[in-house]
């Protein structure tokens, strides 16, 4: 099969982090890199050995040489960027959340279907062989029924109120930055969307949720208990508690094994060596779709992304949490 | 000082458990116990050593030799069996949850001082001496500002409708029964009642919730996720998240020792021998009490108890859940 032949659209940290892997993937081929201004496009693409820079993101997604577009700007900006992608008929792998809420993302999806190209939110997570293991440990009933789910996304960052962390107009806040991240493990766990979602959030000086912790309740009878931060350190890790036993996620971000509690004994049921980043997972699965001639992906699908949405939607309504721009077309 | 002489108003599982520890504590003297049946309580006073048996609690609360009455029926009955002894003039030590409601228990305090008697939940957890340590902890700044907080207080019992777990008509459910446990354990820590209350539950055949998850919002900015269950099995454990430090109490029910993390070490702060059944902390401080003449104590005063008792209202109230009896007077 032939490579996929990348652009990555925003030249800034988690390009960074995710051209680190990016490159190991064969089935990829990354071949432009865009930045606002040319410099940076270009010291970007001289870091990472990429044969194509450009200034501005128009010239990017029409790019000859580029089937699909890696979107790795702030999220206020992914919706715009994406449509910009799409519009140029281009795929577009879009950095979590992919937009600001299911309105944004709902149009974005709706677009890309009409366009017949693939869009998959970076929900990068989703992809690392122990989360799938996990999936299957479940299915095969390893732990018996799912009762209970708990996970926790939280680092401290010393206050800023500059930092994109902070800033309410880059769309800061913890639920948005990281709570994606356990809510997306436990919907994809459970295998459906939560029908109660309620939570409670501490909203720092600059207005965005600095801390909060999210209760789920989901159509089988289970329950999750989450929490995440940017300013409040609790590991990152994952549990889930079934009927018959107990399945750790210990590092939920990077997992590199899986513990299974049964009967009083603890034992490692699956292992596998540390991966650096992780994206090489995500890509390749995208590389996978894209050849396929697939436009969702089957582990994270346009469903599972507004399910998601949904749910970061509900607690900012909960919490009065309404980013700039969003006033006229409020979430939920 | 003279010895409390104390009158059992229950003879049932909580009483006998509580009674094993009961007799250690010197300051208190255990002189009669009441059933409903006459030959129950003769059975509970003949194993337990009790001078006197009586049947019906009117009995005991006026019988000549009791000072104070330990309230051990179902948590329906709480009301009505504490008003009964306050009425006598008795003070009262009243098993967890103290009432049904906010309603209920602002009754029963307002009563208990306008007849001048000691009135206190009996919230046994808060009386351990790791439990007031890790309050001085915290007070001494050895995690810096507390941030968050993990309680779970659940169990897995097997699903039967005849149970008090799960009988709705005897107060079922998990909020009741033991998440009571977690939130007057955060209350306690973050020394204030919290301002946001939400949670999520399972509610299962029988109209009780058989498991759920809480997330609260303190006013200092902190958050807690609290889960408690009568039908999941999660360690119960209690994790202080702090700005520089993290305290763990392993065993929040039965707490031997407290753990201190920090800088990447983890050192043993507490230590005490592992005390079986834990009721003689509590006894003793409601001898000293009484005997100091208070009417309410100091680490479960009548606000504290109505502070859990609001939050519990408050999260029926979201779940649905009313008990037979309630509807007149609907919590909140």
């Amino acid at each position: 099969m032939s490579k996929l032949r990348i652009g990555i659209l925003g030249a800034g940290h988690i390009a960074h982090r995710w051209m680190s892997d990016a490159r190991t993937v064969n089935e990829a081929e990354i071949t432009c890199v865009a930045a606002r201004e040319l410099p940076r496009a270009q010291a970007f693409a001289e870091r990472w050995d990429i044969p194509n820079a450009v200034g501005g993101y128009q010239a990017l997604v029409e790019h000859p040489e580029v089937d699909a577009i890696y979107v790795a700007t702030p999220h206020p900006m992914h919706y715009e960027h994406t449509l910009l992608a799409i519009n140029a008929g281009k795929h577009v792998l879009c950095e979590k959340p992919a937009a600001l809420n299911a309105v944004e993302l709902g149009r974005m999806q709706a677009c890309a279907k009409e366009r017949g190209v693939f869009l998959m939110e970076a929900m990068w997570t989703r992809l690392f062989p122990a989360v799938q293991r996990a999936k299957e440990l479940l299915a095969e009933g390893e732990i018996g029924e799912l009762r209970g789910l708990r996970a926790q996304f939280c680092y401290d960052s010393p206050f800023d109120p500059a930092s994109r962390l902070f800033n309410k107009a880059l769309g800061g806040g913890a639920l948005l930055d990281v709570g994606c991240y356990p809510i997306a493990f436990a919907l994809d766990m459970f295998g459906c969307a939560p029908d109660q979602i309620t939570g409670a959030a501490h909203i720092g000086d600059t207005g965005v949720d600095e801390r909060n912790t999210i209760s789920l309740r989901f159509p089988g009878g289970g329950v999750a208990m989450l929490a995440s931060a940017v300013r409040m350190a609790m590991p990152i890790e994952a549990v889930l508690y079934g009927e018959t036993g107990t399945l750790h996620v210990p590092d939920f971000y990077h997992p590199d094994r899986l513990l299974l509690e049964r009967d009083g004994q603890t034992a490692v049921v699956f292992e596998q060596p540390y991966v650096p980043q992780g994206f090489a997972f995500e890509l390749r699965h995208v590389c996978q779709c894209v050849n396929a001639g697939l436009l969702e992906s089957p582990r994270m699908s346009h469903g599972d992304s507004m399910a998601v949405m949904r749910v970061m939607d509900t607690l900012r309504a909960q919490w009065g949490i309404v980013y700039p721009g969003e006033e006229a077309s409020c979430p939920s």
